[in-house]
């Protein structure tokens, strides 16, 4: 950040960075006129960038005649994120390029309640394997990215009070990375992250959106003007602990909560009561793709119960669009079916005309895109990128 | 807006301007250190934002030591601004400085039901004669912002099938004051200038916040990050027809909405079924403060079932404040403590620990200061003035 007194020699060079990065602008010229800077700051900050190894010269440009300007890109591959999508019962991981391209990426079912030294050292030692995969070094890891399923502070990536992973309270998650990374490493929850995903890389066309996550746990990340919308304490989205009334208690220690009717660890529950053996949502998923009635049949209820929630979503946030992934979406049809049924029926007419509501385009990749693109945004915050290079 | 093709020889004034007016900078040293603009171009924006009367010279700064530096201040009695906020049965009007410091207001009991004919023929009268009164031209208007009851089209200030004032449909509002004056007109829904104005004038501290409108109708306005968020097609905040069940038919043609029951036509319904003469919010006010026991009763439960709603939207958006205004929120007590008791029974702890619930402090003032808020940042939008100047 700036502060009033300060000196800033390189200040503008992220916003430079940025009209590079995003496409808007490539020669010198451009630059000037989009940025408004002078012509010598200009040179001068793309000297720094260009030193930093943040963007690359590609040579002449199409030019209209005379001597073809230089142009200058984006440097993707000057080295590597590394994004992991922790989740409640399932951790997968990613090594992307610096614009978010996944390059190798690894999973496994791991429960959260393990406890943060079962599952940070299962991804600390899956990271170190898949560099080693992709040719990479950890000294070309430039940050990392990382989604849990509970609250956390933000700026400094400590839990707090996360009620279905309670070994992980306080557990500052950049501190078991310090070790490993000389490199930033930024924390949010596991549904932000995901949104985040599908903003940059599903392809939805929309700056306010709503990503509904739907796995053994239930909760939304809220997409407004383009940003995650965290809210003032970080604990916006939590869709899961809206109360819908009943006395059906909850694993947070309420009653009534639309997660005791409408989670996956609700559905196992009522699977498991029928004499059904079901431990993971994979199992769910597997059981509904079969065509298993009881199961297509909570399932589906299931997304109605979700839908009557997210038409109180529509109307109070009125999204573009509504993307439903996690795990469980992987049971499509009945699921989508039960949401739509529902937030159409319940919403005005203003709100949902123009409505989409879609299953995630990136799929189970939402979440380790959306990690390494969390960190890519840190990286290139053209406020930072200025301060760095100052 | 820039154009990528376009030439901006003012660009970066909007910018200064913004340094200047908002506190953060008053000497050329501090512009060209916060703004990493050249000297040169410094000192040519300077001059256009003096020349356009943006600005005014204040003499010299405290120094320490040699000529003092020459500092300069945002023009705030260059001209002034007009607000209105067009209620579902009340209207306020303001004229206010450059910076929405209330000059002069009047106001008066209008059916918006009544149609634009009316309504804006009332504002537009008034308008005259308040600018009299502070001895202003219409010359010196520099912006109108108007808020009403119903969804409104941005860009164009169309409103657009509006429930509750069917005769307004497709009506242009800034033509309305196209004869009047030379200057833009900005329209917005009623509940977010009220939000905006509590923003920005009401001493909150707080850039995420919910601004409950209760009166005749129900509503409320969100700032997330310290801005108005309308959502996709202009209709969030809609917390008047979330679906909360029964079979209690609504205005807006559905049954079981939250207004059907909470809002203050529904209590005038109930209090003239019990053989009360009720017409006005004021009416159902007078009432309770003189301690009529039914209307009290009425009230809070009114504040539970909105209390309800709003824990809903405490755990989707984690607002660090609920603001509560409107007429109906003239009763206090009742109204407050009916929301207070259900918002904090529901809310999940890490939402509601520092959540804090609290009146409306500008009161009836909160639209007309919004709506001149409104157009305030339209017109010192830092792309609109230097494009303005360039």
């Amino acid at each position: 950040m700036t502060t009033a007194g300060a000196r800033q020699p390189q200040a503008g060079a992220g916003q430079l960075l940025e009209l590079i990065r995003t496409g808007q602008a490539g020669t010198r010229a451009e630059l000037v006129r989009l940025s408004g800077f002078a012509r010598s700051t200009v040179a001068q900050r793309i000297e720094a960038l260009l030193r930093a190894g943040l963007i690359v010269s590609t040579g002449g440009a199409d030019s209209t005649g005379g001597r073809p300007a230089e142009t200058f890109a984006f440097n993707r591959t000057a080295g590597v994120l590394l994004g992991a999508d922790i989740g409640g019962s399932h951790t997968r991981i990613a090594v992307t390029d610096l614009g978010g391209e996944v390059l190798a990426e690894d999973e496994a079912d791991l429960d959260v309640a393990d406890g943060p030294k079962r599952v940070l050292g299962w991804v600390r030692r899956r990271f170190t394997r898949l560099l080693r995969h992709v040719g990479r070094e950890p000294a070309d890891v430039h940050g990392l990215g990382v989604g849990v399923p509970g609250p956390v502070e933000s700026g400094t990536g400590r839990l707090v009070s996360p009620p279905i992973m309670p070994d992980w309270d306080g557990v500052v998650v950049p501190g078991w990375f310090a070790g490993d990374y000389a490199a930033p490493v930024v924390v949010d929850r596991d549904v932000n992250i995901m949104a985040l995903g599908e903003l940059r890389a599903g392809g939805h066309d929309a700056t306010d959106m709503v990503v509904v996550k739907v796995g053994i746990g239930l909760g939304c990340g809220l997409i407004t003007g383009g940003r995650i919308y965290r809210g003032a304490q970080g604990a916006a989205g939590d869709l899961g602990h809206l109360h819908r009334g009943g006395d059906e208690p909850c694993r947070c220690g309420q009653t009534g909560c639309l997660e005791a009717t409408a989670a996956g660890w609700a559905i196992r529950r009522r699977l498991n009561q029928h004499g059904y053996e079901v431990n993971t949502s994979a199992d769910i998923v597997r059981l509904a793709r079969s065509g298993d009635h009881r199961t297509v049949r909570l399932i589906r209820q299931a997304g109605r119960l979700i839908g009557e929630s997210l038409a109180d979503v529509v109307g109070l946030f009125n999204p573009a669009i509504i993307v439903v992934g996690g795990n469980l979406a992987g049971a499509r049809e009945p699921l989508l079916a039960g949401i739509r049924e529902v937030v159409y029926r319940r919403s005005q007419l203003l709100a949902s005309r123009d409505l989409r509501i879609v299953p995630s385009t990136l799929g189970h990749r939402a979440g380790t895109i959306g990690a390494a693109m969390l960190v890519h945004d840190h990286l290139y915050d053209p406020h930072r990128v200025s301060t760095a290079l100052a």
